[in-house]
């Protein structure tokens, strides 16, 4: 709770800043009046009981500040109130991780006093959001001013806002000291420990840290591979044959991988307190709108759409265009082979360095086309399910990453499968595979981290310099701060730097087999990422609200689905093996029944071990069973106590 | 709670008895008394807060009754209570089902007055089970009397007791009344509805209940199947070529049917109020024993058994011992095959009718050697399941169920899947499967049935003239009941029930497309089965405990799995048909590939129409979410209202 920044902007806020508002500059003074006036209202009328103050932009020559920007905090009192609606959990006294109680808050580890500094920045924020976001209308027929802007007794008055465009963005504000300390031993020494995940944790929530987490035990998980995989490329580059050992590996450590990582996801999810926390009531999305009618769970007012309504445009508009694009993909797939065959013509015809460097061509035009149509789909894609009105987060995010995968799994991976079972000619799945990889991972690197750091200096700069004009030597950094947080982009989620992981992930559990080097490119690769993932979350974006994450939730399936089919092409790629085939001189069929044999013990196999192998380890069962246990002795006794009473 | 004995037994008990208690004739005096002034104690003290009276049989001549046996009875307001305990869920006022509580008992439809009739008779007897069972040893050290029969706190008495022989057995009482209303509408009376699923669970419980729905279930979902296979069976008998059509509706068929019976399943058991019922802190089995230690869980004194050692007896003994069954009975698979082609050349060199029955005599004494086997390895398993020590009846079961699944499995069905793929010989394979079944069937039913009844008739017959030869022309109903029903064989369980019908689940969805009637078989038994299921539960064995049931459990899983090899033996028998064949005359390899890639396809489809059809239907779905939204609202409301109270 000790931000930085408080003692010198005692003139500005009288209270630690911890959230920004920033409403259109022409939204009508009786809207911000009453907004303020319900944010600062007490619990029992209805309000949230926060501090707002309004931050005033000196006025600038070349253009008028916002002066509708606020900062909102909050009193301690209050902030622990909130962590019990949240939900919070803490460390208990005995090490154990419980619902945080204001009832109960001297039993808590690291409660000291009247708790300060119990609350992690995070936490505040986070609890901030929830108060705002749960700020409901009461009897107003709409927003003060905004006629249009139609409300009804418990609907979200910021959801509201936002969705209609007056609130244009509300974000926490970073904590320069913590931030200082965290890129430290995040990324700015050079070492060989381990990220600082609980750091991480606390200072951008459990969601983020729990994709770093990924990140790591995927980039270490790749290690054993990359090590094979070199002497193998180095020594047996030219050896088609003796992929099979290499695909067995493969074959066993996909599945490993994933089981290992559920026990790991749980053991940190354990640590932070988040995975025997209970799910808050989800409210409709922002963007949801319908005719008025009753929820049939509530009981209370709020827009109704009918499901058969939404039905209807997925599957008559969104599945036809998913397929569309699929065709797409498939037609530029086939561009791609004839561009192969005529540059192979042309090397054939006349082979020299020219021409053998005109053998990549194809491969890299192609990999730059498949990156440029997974970025034009994953717009059409948003914009497609923000259509289809779906009434949660979840049915939306769900939708969306569907339709995503598909059509990056196919753009990415049909060329690979089409050289490696139809056309059988792995020297050009080598190549191809080879060039995919690289080119997709150069432009990734770049899209990601060099881009926004680049623009992100520019605007730096300009805001520094606009600053310095206008206040000469006087520092009013909370001013600055704001206003240089206000322009960063935002955060929009840890979907894409999932979505590369698992493109990769199929990269190397599909086809490494055939390109050794895969394993160690990817290995790579995510060394840079992580460094310039860091810097990207430190500063080049705003400060994401943190968000609770118990796993990682539908990435888990995604990239078990992956593993599924990494073992059926595997299998595959083992059974069009000439060292495999060499066995079954006479007969194709014996060869491939007796693949197709194999492929099904290992999947019946594959699914018996992930029955049997608890997903959350020994040791944290017998703690989650210990504290169910101790809710339910507490309750008997209190009933015992009761009717002892009466 | 009428229960129809209790006027003209006045002179016996003063309370409606519900359960009996039965104690070794031998017990000690002292143990007695101890052991019913511990049920008779007030709750604060420890004790069970329960009714109990010794019931005395007049001697007899041949032989000495046994005098320690107790009917145990309770208050309503005690049972009301333990109804809170023991978390029973109850219609609301507002049709929807929510766990009772004393202080709301108004607000529960069907709740009048006193609360009489409120509870049904098997509820009684499961809260009076619960509570006898939760009966705890304080600071005794040993059962009174019993020096070696040890006890520590927080044991519960009588599962020390039972484990130890003292206590022989304890069972719930029938009503006469209830019993004779129930089998009329159940079996009685010629009809064409349904089962009264209703009233079975209000008899016997939701476990009980739930497996006579699946019966019918089971039943219902066959006759499409049934009425397909007997055309199919008249005209193209002879013709091998035409299951294809066949082997494809199993399919989907096989799919199909487990997706809907979860849909149904939930629809039961939330109408029961067991789906949203939380599971019980599991006690250790009555058999379960090991050095005392402390359970991490509840902190409390209790055997401990280093999973360690349970590990090695199951992988050192048991698997071995599994295996080697499984050898064996592929042994007297071979074995059967000799007999087969020893009968099949008699008939070919001398064709009559003798010889050709002689056909069928392999395969009936091989049905017959499997069911003998299958006995024998149930006690088998039985013994060695219970040898490895489990501390928890789940994990206990689990490991029972998964032991003898595998060997019934490979035992019925091994020589069907040699014939199959090894021999490809459809015609034997009919004659194979028609052999199996009707004899297993026949050898269920006496089994089953018949023998038990036959049995429990000469038994009633026996006590009935005893009790006449003593009393002559005085009734003393109570005792009459006890005496008898004290003899009865006690119900084990559905376990045997629901093997069952996994093996006729198995015979019709995996082979069903070369012997149509199969489908047709397998109604017929099952409606038999209703009848001698019903008539056994009601007049041959003791009355089981009523138990809670949200599903059918482990079996949904294993239901599952054989629907999984159905798909894939569907798909080989598709592509073994002389029909497909005929369209790949050159090559096989094309005609394989094409069958796997359509397995595979198939497959995945099954997979994911799983995971898209909601387990719960819509409109269970909305309830219970309201459900969990009243219950935190209220919670939300209690700590507003204590805030501003303090």
């Amino acid at each position: 709770m000790q931000l930085g920044l408080s003692v010198s902007d005692s003139d500005v806020s009288s209270f630690t800043p911890l959230v920004v508002l920033e409403l259109a500059d022409d939204t009508k003074a009786e809207a911000i009046t009453w907004l303020l006036n319900r944010i600062r209202d007490k619990q029992q009328n209805g309000g949230a009981e926060l501090l707002v103050n309004q931050l005033l932009f000196p006025a600038q020559d070349d253009q008028k500040p916002n002066p509708n920007v606020f900062v909102v905090g909050s009193t301690l009192q209050r902030l622990l109130n909130g962590a019990e609606d949240v939900g919070l959990f803490k460390e208990f006294q005995d090490g154990t991780m419980r619902g945080f109680t204001y009832a109960n808050r001297e039993s808590f580890k690291d409660f000291n006093g009247d708790g300060e500094g119990f609350l992690s920045d995070a936490e505040c924020q986070y609890i901030i959001k929830h108060e705002l976001d749960t700020l409901r209308a009461k009897n107003e027929e709409h927003v003060p001013g905004y006629p249009k802007l139609k409300l009804y007794p418990g609907k979200s008055v910021v959801r509201r806002l936002q969705s209609k465009g007056v609130l244009i963005q509300y974000f926490p504000l970073h904590n320069k000291e913590d931030l200082k300390r965290l890129s430290f031993s995040w990324y700015k020494k050079f070492k060989l420990s381990l990220q600082p995940l609980d750091d991480i944790r606390h200072y951008f929530g459990e969601g983020l840290a729990l994709y770093f987490g990924f990140l790591e035990y995927f980039t270490f998980a790749l290690v054993p591979m990359a090590l094979i995989g070199i002497p193998y490329y180095l020594f047996d580059w030219e050896d088609y044959d003796k992929y099979v050992l290499f695909a067995v590996f493969n074959l066993v450590w996909s599945t490993v991988f994933l089981e290992v990582w559920k026990r790991c996801s749980a053991t940190l999810a354990y640590g932070w307190g988040t995975l025997s926390r209970k799910k808050a009531f989800e409210e409709p999305r922002a963007g949801f709108h319908g005719a008025l009618g009753f929820n049939p769970v509530t009981g209370r007012e709020e827009p109704v759409y009918p499901s058969s309504k939404r039905q209807l445009r997925i599957y008559l508009v969104s599945v036809p265009f998913v397929l569309l694009c699929l065709y797409l993909s498939f037609y530029v797939m086939m561009v791609y082979f004839d561009m192969e065959f005529w540059a192979i013509n042309i090397y054939n015809e006349n082979p020299d360095i020219a021409t053998s460097i005109l053998l990549f061509v194809p491969s890299i035009i192609y990999a730059v086309v498949i990156e440029i149509m997974n970025l034009l789909y994953r717009f059409a894609a948003e914009f497609l399910t923000d259509w289809e009105n779906h009434r949660l987060e979840s049915s939306f995010q769900n939708h969306l990453v569907l339709k995503v995968l598909v059509f990056n799994f196919v753009n990415c991976f049909a060329s690979l499968f089409y050289i490696a079972f139809v056309m059988q000619d792995m020297v050009l799945l080598r190549q191809s595979l080879a060039t995919l990889l690289i080119t997709s991972q150069i432009l990734n690197q770049v899209m990601e981290a060099f881009l926004p750091y680049w623009l992100q200096r520019r605007r730096n700069k300009k805001v520094h310099k606009r600053m310095r004009r206008l206040m000469g030597d006087k520092e009013l950094p909370l001013l600055g701060q704001v206003q240089l947080e206000t322009e960063m982009n935002t955060y929009l989620g840890t979907f894409d730097d999932y979505l590369e992981q698992f493109l990769l992930f199929g990269y190397v559990s599909l086809f490494s087999c055939v390109y050794p080097l895969a394993a160690v490119l990817v290995v790579l690769n995510n060394i840079t990422e992580v460094y310039s993932d860091a810097f990207k979350m430190c500063h080049v974006f705003k400060r994401p609200f943190s968000e609770p994450a118990m796993n990682i939730g539908v990435w888990q399936l995604a990239f078990e689905t992956m593993s599924i089919i990494a073992v059926v092409t595997n299998c595959a790629l083992i059974g069009l093996s000439p060292q495999v085939k060499a066995y079954f001189p006479e007969s194709d069929t014996q060869l491939i029944l007796i693949v197709v044999a194999i492929e099904h013990v290992l999947l019946a196999f594959k699914f018996i071990l992930a029955f049997v192998i608890p997903d959350v380890p020994k040791h944290i069962q017998v703690n989650l069973a210990k504290l169910e246990f101790d809710s339910l002795e507490a309750l008997k006794k209190r009933k015992i106590l009761e009717a002892t009473e009466t």
